[in-house]
């Protein structure tokens, strides 16, 4: 099954199952994916528009660059699920005897670190998609505004959705310096983009509010 | 088109075009569904474990919630578009004369009144989703427990961007008492559920980050 094709409504029914699959680092992918779209509708609600002029070629520029993030976001929903299998089958191996208990741990080891990258990846986009919204709340129609208040709103929420899901995963890990360089990284990410997501929001909601 | 039946990629790409709908408010019901299902999720996989037998019906109980609220929210997605296209007429009507700037005055009073009506329930979907994840996350299964934490982060999200759609249909009526009570409405929704929302993050991330 490939997650981002199926209906929202069976994605939603899947996630709320005992399913191992989607989990929280698909959905904060999904929900990076809705927030850059968001900003994308700003976007294609500016372009073409005479009193937009100026902005027309800003607006072109951030349109390849938010389809190209949607896409990647999507899949990153499918590609977090075929990461996390190996590491659910890895929880559930034996571990009765010395030889079983240290195969295992080597097994879990390899995948903790192949499921933690998926997550830093989607970070990553969505980090990537909060500067997009940058430009659009400043740049695109006043008109669409609240979408890319919105949109900053989801993008930051898939950014921690993530980052609870490189944790839990380097939390796990025996190779403690390779944990702690991915929190490090991860919690820059965070530091950084967290309070831009922000900064964001709140310009927009005091264009709304009046 | 019934947006919550379509796909996910579909969803994503419709709401990034020039199309009217789905905008901010679909797209937050969509996430505030996502949010839930999260911590639906959290509870199936709590559901039949010895470890967790005295929560057992907390969690048959809450499972009956998170899938009416599911319901709800997806059935959101469908409303807000389905009460923004008369808006979005409205907003096109001809205003050269007095007799049609009044009647024009008239008809998108009504439509933002409907319109603005959408995201408020929205909102308070999601605040009802926000008090089953603080139980998710206290009482449920720590092997998922980042899930009810990535899951919060999306209902408020979707708390807080259903909210700019509210703002941004009360700013434009004429009827400022209504309008005003709305947005105190509003207000209150926030900043009740959004601080809780926090608080059952931190102690989520608190547990992760060890």
């Amino acid at each position: 099954m490939n997650f981002s094709e199926v209906s929202c409504k069976e994605f939603v029914s899947v996630l709320g199952s005992k399913a191992p699959v989607p989990g929280g680092g698909g959905a904060s992918a999904l929900v990076g994916a809705v927030g850059t779209a968001l900003g994308n509708m700003v976007g294609a609600l500016t372009i073409g528009k005479k009193k937009y002029a100026d902005v027309e070629a800003d607006m072109q520029r951030l349109h390849k660059e938010a389809e190209r993030l949607q896409g990647e976001l999507l899949a990153l929903v499918q590609r977090d699920a075929e990461e996390f299998e190996p590491l659910s089958k890895a929880y559930g191996l034996p571990q009765n005897t010395d030889a079983e208990k240290a195969e295992k741990d080597r097994i879990m080891e390899g995948a903790l670190k192949a499921a933690c990258g998926v997550p830093f990846e989607i970070m990553e986009k969505c980090a990537e998609a909060i500067k997009l919204q940058e430009e659009y709340a400043a740049k695109g129609s006043k008109l669409a505004v609240s979408d890319a208040g919105v949109g900053v709103l989801f993008c930051k929420a898939a950014l921690a959705g993530a980052s609870l899901n490189v944790y839990i995963n380097t939390k796990a890990m025996k190779d403690r310096t390779y944990a702690e360089d991915i929190n490090r990284k991860t919690d820059a990410l965070l530091g950084e983009y967290a309070p831009l997501a922000d900064r964001i929001f709140e310009s927009v909601k005091g264009q709304l509010k009046g």
